[in-house]
C-alpha cells in the first residue's frame, strides 16, 4: 500500500504530543475510528492516516511560551486518500493543518509508487551541461539590473556585456513582465542574436533565460511559441502561480525547455520558524519534483540570507539519490568572486554561481565582472588562492578589492 | 497614471524605516534613482516606485527584540511595471521581499484602472440568494463528514439527512478528491438525484458544492463537464493551486458556476504575525477579486481560531463598497447553534453559518442538527432568545443542552 509521509514541527506541552498527533492523522483521513463498528473499521483500514514517531525536544522550548517545547511528529497518509498531484497532496498534509496554530510542515516522504507521478526535471544538470557543453565546474550565471522602464538596445547592450564575460547564463528580472518596451517574443529574439554574435567572437556560449509570465491557461501557448523562437530556458515565478503549473510546463513534451524556479513570493510560507513549510522541502524537494531544472534561493552569505544549515539542506534535496534528474542548486543574492571558494566548499560544483551586483558592479562593467567570476572558479579548480590568482588577472584582482 | 499602493508592516530600529520603504520602492521597480542621469530620471520617472508613507509605532516593540519597533509603510508601484495578473502583482509587490526579514505584507490598493482587469464572483451574494430564492436570512451551510473510503450509499445517505434538516448548502470536504467509491461526476449525479428527492419531500433547495480537484489544466473541462451534469457549485482549494487558477475558473462563461474558495494551505503565508499575508487580503479582498463567491475562513469561536478583528476585517473585505460583486464571508470552525446570535451580529445577515460537528453531532442525525441552526436563525431574526425559541423547537433545545 503506498503512502506519503509527512513530517511536522509542533509546539505544545510535553507529554502532550501523542494526542494531538492521533488528532491530526484521523482528521486529515478517516475523522474518527475508536467510536467505529469493527466491520467499518476493517473497511477504512486502508484509508486510515497513522502516527509514525513522535519525538520530543524538551531541550527546545518555545521562545515565548515557556511551559511548551518543540516535537517532531511523522503522520502516514495512505496514497488512495488523494489523487496524485501537488494540490491533493498539500491540501491533504497541510491543508485544514496550516491553519491549526503552530505546525510547521518540514519534509513529505513520497515513496517510490507515489514518486512516480512526478516527472522532474527534464534536463536537470547533466542536460544543462550538455547544451551548454559545460562539465567539472559551476555554471556562472548572471541577472539583467534595472531594466525596468528600458527598452530592447538596453536590454541587448546589458546582454552583450554579460555574455562577453564569459558567464553560462543569463537570467530575466523576475519583476520583468510583459510590457510594450520589451516584450517577450522581442527578448528572445534579440537575446538570440546578441548571444550568437558574442559566441562568434569568443567562441562561448551564453544562455538567456526568458521570464515566463502571464495568464495561467495562457503559459503553454507562450512556453511554446519561445521554443520556436529559439528560447534557451524559461525562468519562472512558480511560487506566485502553483507547483502544479510548474509541472505542467515540465511535462510538456512541445514545451521541452530548462525550467529555472524562481523564489519570489516563497519567503510569505517558508520564512516563520512556526508556520508554512521548510525551506529544503518547498525551494528543494517539491520544485525538483515538479520539474524545475534550477533552483534559485537565497544564499547564506548576504545581508539577509537563508540559515546556512537550511541553504545546504535544500542544496542537498535538488541533487540527492532519487529516480528523478539532478536540479541545479543556484544559491543567489550577496555573491561575489571573494566568495566563490565558499560556494564551491558548500555547493560543489554541481551548482550555479549567480550574480546580479557581483557582476554589474564591477568597474570594468558587467563583461569584467563575469570575467572576475570566471578567474575565480578556474583558480579554485586549479587548487590557487584567489590571491594568487588575482596576480594574473586584473578583473579578480579589482572584484577583490572592491568586495574582498 | 494607474498605480497599485501596498501596505507592509515591517520592523526594525526606530527612525530606520524611511530609508528601508525608500530601497523598497526602487529595489522593486527601476533598482537605483539618485545616481541616474537627468535624461533616464525622466524616462523612468513613470516606472518608479515611491513612498507613500512611514508610520512607525513606538508602543509595539519587537517581542524578542527590545530595541526593534513595529512600523506600516506604504509604497506605491505603477501598474505599468507588470501585467495586470495576481503572479504578477504578488510577484512585483512581494517576491524578492517575502525573503527579505521581517516583512508581511498587509493590504494592496487596487485603483479603478487595475481593478478593471479582475472579475470578481460571477453570482456574488445576490446572484447565489437568487439561485435559492431565500433571502432576509444568513443562509445554512453543513459540511460531508467522514467521507474519505465511503461509497456512493453513504454520501447519498449523509447528503439526504443534511438537506432534509433544511440547510441552504451542503459542501464536499475538501479532502475528498477523485476516487474510485465516489467518483466527480457521480458525485454530481447522485446529489443531484438525492437533493431532487428532498425538494420535491420538503420543497426546500439546498445546494451541494462538489469538490472540484485535480491537475491544472484539467480543471476547466471538468468543471464544464460538472455544469453539464447539473452541478450547483464548486469547493475549490484555491491557495494549493494559485489565484490566478480561480480566476480562470471564475471568468469562464463555459464554467459559469458558483465558487466556494476553501481556506486550505492558506495558514502556511497566514499564520505568522511576521511574515507572509494579512488574512484579510488573502482570504478576503484577494479571493474576492479573483472571483469566488464565497470564502471560507476560520471563525474567530473555535479552539483553535481567527484573531477576531482579523476575522471581522475579513468578512468586511468580501462585503465592502466595490465595483466588484460581494462574496458571502463563511467563517467556519467550531460553530453549533448557540452561536447564531454572535454570528450574526458580528457577520451580518449577508453570510453563511457553517458547520460540520455542529450539524453531525446532533442526537437527531444531521438532519436534527440541520434544524436546530434553521430554528435559531429564525428566533435572532424574531427577535426572540435562543433560550425561548428553544421551548418550542425541539432540535434547538437538544443542541442548546449538548453547545451551550
Amino acid at each position: 500500500m503506498s503512502n506519503l509521509i509527512a513530517t511536522y514541527q509542533l509546539y505544545g506541552k510535553p507529554g502532550s504530543f501523542g494526542k494531538k498527533a492521533e488528532g491530526i492523522a484521523l482528521g486529515l483521513t478517516i475523522g474518527s475510528w475508536t467510536d467505529l463498528p469493527l466491520l467499518e473499521q476493517q473497511q477504512l483500514q486502508q484509508h486510515k492516516g497513522n502516527v509514525v514517531s513522535v519525538t520530543e525536544f524538551e531541550d527546545s522550548p518555545h521562545p515565548l511560551k515557556p511551559d511548551e517545547i518543540k516535537a517532531v511528529v511523522k503522520i502516514s497518509y495512505p496514497s488512495a486518500n488523494f489523487s496524485a498531484d501537488m494540490p491533493a497532496i498539500l491540501t491533504t498534509v497541510f491543508g485544514k493543518l496550516s491553519l491549526d496554530g503552530e505546525v510547521k510542515l518540514l519534509d513529505l516522504d513520497f515513496d517510490e509508487a507515489l514518486l512516480a507521478h512526478f516527472p522532474g526535471p527534464r534536463f536537470g544538470i547533466d542536460g544543462i551541461r550538455a547544451l551548454l557543453g559545460v562539465t567539472g565546474r559551476p555554471l556562472v550565471m548572471s541577472i539583467f539590473k534595472g531594466v525596468i522602464g528600458r527598452d530592447l538596445d538596453f536590454l541587448a547592450a546589458q546582454l552583450r556585456q554579460q555574455a562577453l564575460g564569459g558567464v553560462d547564463l543569463v537570467k530575466d528580472d523576475e519583476i520583468l513582465f510583459d510590457n510594450p518596451l520589451t516584450p517577450f517574443e522581442q527578448r528572445i529574439t534579440t537575446g538570440k542574436n546578441v548571444l550568437q554574435q558574442a559566441f562568434e567572437e569568443t567562441g562561448h556560449r551564453t544562455l538567456y533565460a526568458v521570464n515566463l509570465s502571464g495568464r495561467t491557461s495562457g503559459l503553454r501557448d507562450k512556453a511554446k511559441k519561445a521554443r520556436e523562437l529559439g528560447a534557451d530556458a524559461l525562468l519562472f515565478n512558480v511560487h506566485a502561480y502553483g507547483l502544479d503549473v510548474l509541472q505542467e510546463l515540465a511535462e510538456d513534451t512541445e514545451v521541452g525547455l530548462p525550467l529555472m524556479a524562481h523564489p519570489a513570493f516563497s519567503g510569505a510560507f517558508t520564512s516563520s520558524s512556526f508556520y508554512g513549510l521548510a525551506t529544503p522541502l518547498a525551494l528543494g524537494k517539491l520544485v525538483r519534483y515538479a520539474g524545475a531544472d534550477f533552483s534559485l534561493f537565497p544564499s547564506p552569505y548576504g545581508s539577509v540570507a537563508l540559515e546556512k544549515a537550511q541553504a545546504l539542506a535544500l542544496g542537498e534535496e535538488l541533487v540527492k539519490e532519487s529516480p528523478l534528474k539532478r536540479s541545479f542548486p543556484v544559491p543567489s543574492a550577496g555573491i561575489h568572486p571573494g566568495l566563490v571558494p565558499l560556494l564551491i566548499n558548500d555547493f560543489g560544483i554541481d551548482s550555479i554561481i549567480n550574480a546580479g551586483g557581483g557582476v554589474h558592479g564591477h568597474p570594468d562593467g558587467a563583461a569584467g565582472g563575469g570575467r572576475a567570476f570566471r578567474q575565480a572558479v578556474d583558480a579554485v579548480l586549479s587548487k590557487t588562492t584567489l590571491t594568487d590568482a588575482s596576480e594574473q588577472h586584473e578583473e579578480l584582482k579589482t572584484a577583490l578589492e572592491i568586495w574582498g
